[in-house]
């Protein structure tokens, strides 16, 4: 593939940062790739991993030069990485980040990017149970969404570079305001984390229930939920401390459902719990259709039991 | 393998039905079977599927001569299949069940079983999102667990002989009482549908994000819950209002957890988070470590995605 850039600075080296710096190395993306990281452990582990062409420890020296500028930090932290690189950004650069909420990232990190900087904030949709430089690979990207939400006036040219960069990891590119992208992103990945999470402490509470029954029998359906509960607690920390308004609004729509479902299940109204349970298989249907799931039985872990 | 019994009449030939059949016949563990579902059109398949001998409406008619008489019909439907096979089932024969509760069940089932009759209730905990004879298969019991709720005097043999036949379909076999069977699936299973099917429900029910956003942006986490919710509708509103007690509970006990993360998210308590998101991945790693789930990333989806 093509050169889209000649020198990318990557600040944060988790499982997104080293996923882009594999895609970048795999398909030629760029002349030179230099990585940023706080923690000099991993760091280390990235330059075993030979992820880039230089590691240094401070996000301000990496980006000198660099065209394009991609922060992938837990959404706490982008006010401080916006704070440190400012001063050393190249005019006509580029900066992205690939952050779960937009509205609280913008507000952090607007107000330090110098004139003639394009800031274009951005979120691929796409990650795993796993974390750290270690969990990247390539394809991560490949036929998910990647949203960005560029302020008014961006500059047409730095939006179609973003844009093509996005694409050539195989993502497909939408743009969104960041309002709804943080409503949007509540009800299709937050509430879903945060559920998940919650469940999985239920029942690592009961006293009933030993914690190996729950492990033993977890094939019944608790194990679906696990998954996401083994996510990054950092990430997921700030992604509800920085998209407050959205989550709680849709987890009170939640718990008000739940409230009606388990006054049907109390006064045995099966015809309520019917029409529910037949209405949420249209949505599985539409989800694979749409090439955002497979129907391989149980995700297709039969068939990878099968093959070992 | 060695046959077990002379003839089995299997009363439902859904998913868990269809595949015992499928694995009598793989494995010829009885001379011949005998499939009832009340259902002209679901016994027209299973006769073109070939997955028994001889094929009756009558549940009654079916039982007759059978050793062993398998009832996999969703959990509410007990009462009227014991009644019905009652007057019919031969003196030594084992009466069994898979459904996914067992206090009712039993209560249900035990005051129709005559003299001389050995009914032994059971659980295989296995399952898959697909419902219907065509979804059964060879394999889905495998590695899984088998629980039997033997009621106190059982007959050893046939006891003996029930454990043999669910080994021989591959299942880890356990015993426990009745109660606490609804207690540990409440939790493992019934709570995770529910919620499942709860979550898929909010999302369609939102005015600010559409429903083709939901569906797009799916991979985010949303699509982990669509598998759940996308299960048998009959079987599952039948679980609801036969498992109530306990389910009640576990909802209860869900919904405090939930306002009590809720609470930290409004009031900003990163620590409380961050202790929950800690806490809940050594639970996965434990299901992983007993063979319960895969560690592949995103329960091998990818895996999935590259050899196509």
């Amino acid at each position: 593939m093509a050169k889209l850039f000649e020198k990318v600075a990557l600040i944060g080296i988790g499982l997104i940062g080293s996923s882009i710096a594999r895609e970048i190395r795999d398909k030629g993306l760029s002349a030179s790739v230099t990585i940023s990281t706080r923690s000099r452990e991993t760091l280390d582990r990235a330059q075993v991993l030979g992820l880039g062409d230089r590691y240094v420890l401070s996000a301000g020296e990496a980006v000198e030069d660099a065209d394009l500028v991609i922060v992938s930090v837990p959404v706490g932290a982008s006010g401080a990485v916006a704070q440190a690189i400012a001063p050393h950004l190249k005019a006509g650069a580029i900066v992205t980040d690939v952050g779960s909420t937009k509205g609280s990232v913008i507000a952090q990190m607007a107000p330090h990017m110098p004139q003639g900087v394009h800031f274009i904030p951005g979120h691929p949709i796409a990650g795993t149970e796993y974390s750290g430089p270690d969990a990247g690979f390539v394809g991560l990207f490949k036929s998910r969404w990647c949203i960005l939400t560029p302020p008014a006036g961006t500059d047409e040219t730095a939006k179609g570079q973003l844009r093509a960069f996005w694409e050539a990891l195989g993502s497909d590119v939408e743009e969104m305001d960041p309002e709804h992208h943080d409503k949007v992103l509540a009800i299709v990945s937050h509430l879903p984390h945060i559920i998940a999470y919650n469940i999985v402490g239920t029942a690592d509470d009961l006293e009933t229930v030993t914690e190996s029954e729950v492990i033993k029998y977890s094939a019944s359906g608790f194990r679906d939920f696990t998954r996401l509960a083994a996510s990054d607690p950092t990430m997921w920390r700030d992604v509800c401390l920085h998209n407050k308004d959205a989550i709680l609004e849709m987890l009170s729509r939640f718990s008000e459902d739940l409230a009606y479902l388990q006054r049907a299940i109390r006064w045995g109204d099966g015809d309520k719990l019917f029409d529910l349970f037949t209405r949420t298989r249209a949505i599985r249907r539409s989800i694979i259709q749409a090439g955002q799931d497979t129907d391989m039985v149980d995700f297709g872990r039969h068939a990878l039991d099968a093959k070992s």
